[in-house]
């Protein structure tokens, strides 16, 4: 019956509503599973969050500055977290199902743990009585928002490890608006995924679906490869391996992005011109008119991208 | 002189006349292989067999399922055998020649075992008295017909472990009709094999040629990762890897995966309409008025297929 | 002062007393970590326990069971556990400190995860504010009680993934009065363990000590390669490696065992008489005599066991 | 009926009589199994042997020689196998259930395949019709001689490849007379095999038993690691691995080690008298006064052992 | 002041100037290495060289050589290599950064080892006594020529271990001419890579910078995977893996591969007349007229190849 | 004829004379390796060892010291050496040839490399120019010292990468006075090394003989692992791996470990009374009465120990 208003809603705006739905559903779904992560925990541990949170107590990192992290890599994200301390945040050895497509969005986590009968029994029983049908991954995946990358942590799991095939990854792509999917273990149809345009990251793929699992967390921390993942992290992947970025260094880690870039290209420049070593212009210029030519450029550089971000 | 006369006859008719030879060459060859498997082994052995068989004993899916087969996932093959108890028909962590490439064929099965030269110059001894001047991979890959998929088990080796360079691989791509390779073991010269259009599956890429095994078995049964591989299976393989199917359950299989199609179309169609969560939908509508739309959609689909198929 | 009171207890009755600083030094330390699971939730959760409670909620399987669990093996174990589909129970792939000495205790789970200084904060202030000083390793080890077996999930970490070098261990001995510790981590000081005469499955040995992690959850579910871990779960490991027992199978499991026991020491007496071919007697004697022979000789040695285990 | 006969006699002499009782087992189970490798098949491929032969038609290497056997190193058999050119005749990476107490034996080869139902039924089919009911493990087990060494190709399997546990290598030892066990797959209750006193070499303990494979051949042909082991051959474990070592090799083998024995001898006398560099004794004396005193010694010592062996 | 001085000359003529200043940079730094390798040591260990050198002493394959290797295969370079008995030039296990884009040049080697800060400091103090200020991978990058390919030894660290990003990997595509990177390490920056036109073998990508490392030889002999690499080396990488051509076999491997460039058309013209078994024409065609076929193609086929080539 | 006289003399002392002639030896032999790493080079990068030298030049741990690093552990070693900012002097992964028998002595360290014949040949023509008829490992084994543990670079080879077997073995036991070997490849005869009394460390156990190999360095900076090893470090090696310990730091760390084993005295008596949690005791008393008792005892016992020493 949720369902249905639900569905009348989303009728008028989708995105808008679905938040709706989303917490109605929300609350049941957190009683039931084995672990109990509460909303107003999520609120306590991302106290340094300096954005608005979503309506299930994410924080809601801004769509502007989702959009200006497509263009970061792994190397400048690094450059930032390293010198926070923050050095857990990286995950990598992946299959990248569409490498050179960055990976974007806010983290939507998910925890899996091998099935043992007589605990699942319990968690499916206290759902019921909260009016949840189910427990399964798609329980999960029907609470994705736009913007969201989902992040699953199967223990690397590979047969029966598989959080989606086709069907179910073109619905993640509908419902996220093409976010994306990081999970420590397993997919399947291979050659379904490959067809559709959405990052993804995983361990294997398999033909067999998914089992053997017992749901037992929703935007719960979850640990990915060394990393803790909290719900609401900026997710960023790129050729090399995942991110996971807390939202207090979002916006630094942005601006310090823009001045590599910059650097980036007068470096290149410098070396088009075929006059020096690489050491005389990387990583700094030593010659000290250089030094000067290179700030000048930097800032005339960083106005016209502001300029150029503001005029949208 | 055998030879001789079966390319004059060649001349006429590739295909029918090639089969006379390979007759003519098969007993030879298996009366000097180390495991006997007669051709009254293997029809005994594929007794389910429903179609047709080879010449050399092999059952004959025939071509027009061969060319269904093409648009089969592994997710589709997967569905059918667990429910038939047969779970041990797939094999992968292959390196993939050419991922969106299906292949599709019946198997030639080759065996190779490390090289013991007491045994092998006995086997050879054999084989000449039996006017079969060497046995070497070229001895099986001269057996290929139009339609199969060379199946070699090299218990993984990699240095010398390459069934084929590219001259061998454009010949089996000659002589099976773009059939395809399924090597436990390695093949050389990746470069020239990445430029000939025929699927490919095997463990590495060696510079070294084939060496220090003996050939061991044509067409016996082999195995290839956890799968025991029987001459003229059904072989399919995408992007994640590769299913045998015994011939009693393709057709099954294939009507099957008909109806997975059109419910993966109906499912997008729904998904793309953006007004359900995925799990209204997905994997079976939860509102009846749904389900019977569906059902409706299902047989209207099935028949347009039918039609297309009877045309042809 | 909290403990200077339970210190000053303890000198009265070691085990009695400490249960009762658990349970005050509880109450705080699962208030301040990441992960809720409340005494309720583990009451709940494990609500087939047949046996009395630990003070902490945890299932208590009788001292009396425990000595009898130390006769069995892994396969006895597995043969009940499988028949009540109960197949993800089993962990291997550990370094055994003392082959040969089988380890059994109670369950006593620790969660850490990779550190994240943002959350750490935050849950070392909550810990602080119920008036938990530090929390780390030895927060968990100073509640152990005897019988317990310490169970850490230090997800497979190496360098600085050590929960425990040879002092440390030494505690864990005197205060479990030998349990025995499983950690999918590391240890460090394996010289040092090595003479301390207490069962340990590690991953690896390293000679760093712990960090870079965070204390996330004491007594929460915590999985251990593929098994999820309850607390109070009877914990039993011989040279392959160590399964986890819910409480209720404990009484069945050791009495199916008694009988396997006769069975071993029936079939060597019988395989013992040279007489016979394996097949004749095992798994069960093809010849109706031998089979009520069997019977027979089973029924007077559960007699003989049971008798023995009341004069006790 | 067979079998009651067979154990009357195997009253009166166990070892003879199992003899003929295995043969009558020899022919049905051998037409029943998956490839075929006939008593001619074996006797055709062991044509080097210079030994009588087991009714089996296994070579049988004498009972002296496999006393001598047990003296050897691995080291010594690769000296003289590399100079035949047979360098695929050894296998490592085993788990050794006894270090420090060498394997010796006379190989009896078991394979299994992948279980796949439609071969598995025609293979019982045909085992029914010639008198064997049940085609397992036990079967093969069931016809281990004196002698023996079970050599089993389970192709790596961990689960649920366990050829035996603690019941069945009773009985093995019991048959064999202490012979030993290889297999390329693995063996249950690793507790219970370490107090039982014969040699073994597996790749993994697990507890589970048996299962999802099938019988495929008994004394054929098998592939362990990189070595092609036949019916028959001479099986040499000690602390690194096994060698499977021809016949044909095997007199030829161990005389060449009674010089290796007192080359080691006298080499460490040498040094011991702390005199000389190693490279002035070791692998041959430099000096010639050193060189002739070496070769005296050699004859000397060569006599002495050929005493004490003909005065047994 | 050095540096002022090459750039001002640079402005002439790039390629010459840069090959004076490396000489003049050369000196101070292997005074500066921990081990030792002269330009004398470097002439008398290959005193086979048939060419020109370098000024550092490095054998100079000649241009048109270069040029033509980038016609050859690694199965073409094994086939001559092996015949001299040179098994070790061959290393993969390498992540191809432009699979399809030969790799092709001198080796310019470079060896780093792990960091220990005593050796460390007196290797730079005297590197500083000879001006050089600093001893880093940019010492080396710098020192690359057009035609070099630089070949890096780091042990195959993957964190800390990344010679090059995105800037410094365009460096030493300009300085190198498009030359390409081996490196038994890591890079960083895989996206930016990606986007220059220059082949790249490497184990594995990581977001940090290379660290914890000591600079220790600059073209000295190294270890990549199985093969001692020297100083000038034909360096030629393929899909499959990087050989490492001593350069006294260059021509006659490049002679050779002609030869087998024209075998292998003449094999696959022969194949696509469907006339032939494979064994009838490969490797050397049976029937004495299509040998005396195959003779007179290859002699016009590798003049025209000659008149083409001394025409440009 | 220099062998000839040194054996002469070292009938008088085996010690000294030894020295004599390995200096002799050791001229020649650098002369002639691939890498040149002189006796003024070491003495160079060894600028901080703090007690005298060998005659190759050698840092000379005293005896003494030795003696007592018998008794330390690799994590006692781990908190000196990290608090001084070397983070790279340990190594494992090694199979344990005696656990529980400690590893103490100074490195004399080999390096070989992947054979080339062109490089090999010139190589043994210089060796042989300076009077060196041959360059293997006996030509380094023979330059042995008591107190020396070898230490040899053989990147990991398994086969033919055997630095000995058990007569060469004995003989580095005899030379070193039981000193030790660690090798970054492999040993063969397993069970002959088994049964001689000196520490080893290797990667795997084989049945071939060293080959395929060249002699490229003889007391050079070797890696081993993550390790460079200069010859004379302090090598300890317990039951988890190898410490290679710079002379300058030897002194500091067996006094800074005395303490150490006092605190674990002192912390396990403190446990054994029963009345502490972990958390009051260790790593240091909360109370500041414990605190005091406890340095009260540190300064008895060191009293007690220097005693203990100088008495010797």
């Amino acid at each position: 019956m949720i369902r249905t208003q639900c569905n009348r809603l989303a009728r008028l705006s989708t995105i808008v509503v679905l938040d709706v739905c989303a917490i109605a559903l929300l609350v049941p779904v957190t009683a039931a599973q084995l672990l109990t992560f509460s909303k107003q925990d999520l609120i306590d541990y991302t106290a340094q969050n300096p954005f608005d949170r979503l309506p299930d107590g994410r924080p809601r990192v801004p769509d502007d500055l989702l959009e200006r992290a497509r263009g970061i890599s792994s190397e400048e994200v690094w450059a930032v977290l390293q010198q926070k301390g923050f050095n857990n945040q990286y995950a990598d050895g992946f299959q990248v199902l569409h490498p050179g497509k960055t990976l974007v969005g806010r983290a939507f986590t998910v925890q899996f743990m091998p099935l043992r009968s007589d605990i699942d029994d319990i968690a499916k029983a206290k759902a019921r009585d909260h009016g949840v049908p189910r427990l399964t991954n798609q329980t999960a995946i029907d609470m994705l928002q736009p913007g969201d990358v989902l992040v699953v942590d199967l223990f690397g799991k590979k047969a029966n490890g598989t959080i989606v095939g086709d069907n179910l990854f073109y619905y993640v792509m509908k419902a996220t608006h093409g976010g994306g999917l990081v999970v420590d273990g397993s997919i399947r149809d291979l050659d379904g995924l490959s067809e559709i345009d959405m990052p993804a990251y995983f361990r294997a793929a398999d033909p067999t679906p998914i089992g053997n699992v017992m749901l037992t967390g929703i935007n719960v921390p979850v640990r990915i490869g060394a990393v803790t993942v909290m719900p609401g992290d900026l997710v960023v992947g790129d050729r090399e391996g995942v991110y996971f970025i807390p939202p207090q260094f979002v916006k630094e880690l942005l601006d310090h992005a823009d001045e590599i870039h910059i650097h980036d290209e007068w470096t290149k420049m410098k070396f088009d011109e075929g006059k020096y070593k690489s050491s005389e212009i990387y990583s700094s210029p030593t010659d000290p008119k250089l030094q000067q030519e290179y700030q000048e450029y930097l800032k005339k550089r960083l106005e016209e991208i502001r300029k150029q971000r503001s005029s949208k």
